[in-house]
């Protein structure tokens, strides 16, 4: 049995972001699984991605962190309930703050691996740590508060 | 005349970015001017740069702050020397670390509003606070620490 994302256990409505929106045929599409204690996820720019030549575009590096931020916490979440991500109601959460530390130059063309580590859940909020790293290399490091959705944003099913 | 932005003044092969570059045809293109003692560029994001229903991804939004961070930050340069953008050497800044605080969410469908407020400019380091307005209303407040491009970036014209 193929092992689902979070972001396709997301509900369809919410489903076209265009960072992790499974429907956002636009979009970047990165999905967020566990592993271990920590969440991964992989993305490959594309060429027109560029920042400086050679290198990846600091904007898409934020949207990827922060993206895999919020799939982290929605993670944390089901795990902090104990509850599977097919059960009700679904957990889907927006981002409050976002911090993005540019190690070193992103390059180009290699797929990245995004990590993220849980920091705190409380509440309503999941705070997250993730890393981005080429060949290996962490090029960037962020911090995700993340939190859930108003339920008034979330249509009922 | 028509008044050029910071960005119609980097060097050609610089002028690739995914945000910024004129030369990035699928990019987002941002344009940074000064407009007073601030600095100011517009956006409209596309209906895909959805995040839910009606608002825009947070990854655009932190990805238009960091763009017009570094054009901020490159404005700011010539003024602190008092140069012209087309004089010699040219500014190109990128970015060292990104901070926004998602305060509302922004609603899909405007034309977003940045403001760029120089903090310090210090060596190499130009530090901004950018505010994305929908409708007059803040909805999320960005800090970017930008650092001048190391010069063996930059190719000789």
């Amino acid at each position: 049995m193929e092992i689902k994302a979070i972001q396709d256990y997301y509900p369809e409505e919410l489903s076209y972001c265009y960072g992790c929106g499974r429907l956002n045929e636009y979009g970047h599409q990165i999905k967020s699984y566990w592993d271990g204690e920590e969440t991964i996820a992989h993305f490959t720019p594309k060429d027109f991605h560029i920042a400086i030549p050679g290198y990846v575009y600091g904007g898409l590096i934020a949207s990827i962190i922060d993206c895999h931020g919020t799939g982290t916490a929605a993670l944390a979440a089901y795990k902090a309930e104990n509850r599977e991500p097919d059960s009700l109601p679904p957990f889907r959460f927006v981002t409050a703050s976002l911090q993005v530390d540019y190690i070193k130059p992103t390059p180009l063309g290699v797929e990245l691996e995004l990590r993220g580590k849980i920091i705190e859940v409380k509440g309503r909020k999941v705070i997250s740590e993730i890393t981005v790293s080429a060949d290996n290399m962490v090029c960037a490091r962020g911090k995700v508060i993340a939190v859930q959705m108003p339920d008034n944003f979330i249509a009922q099913n």
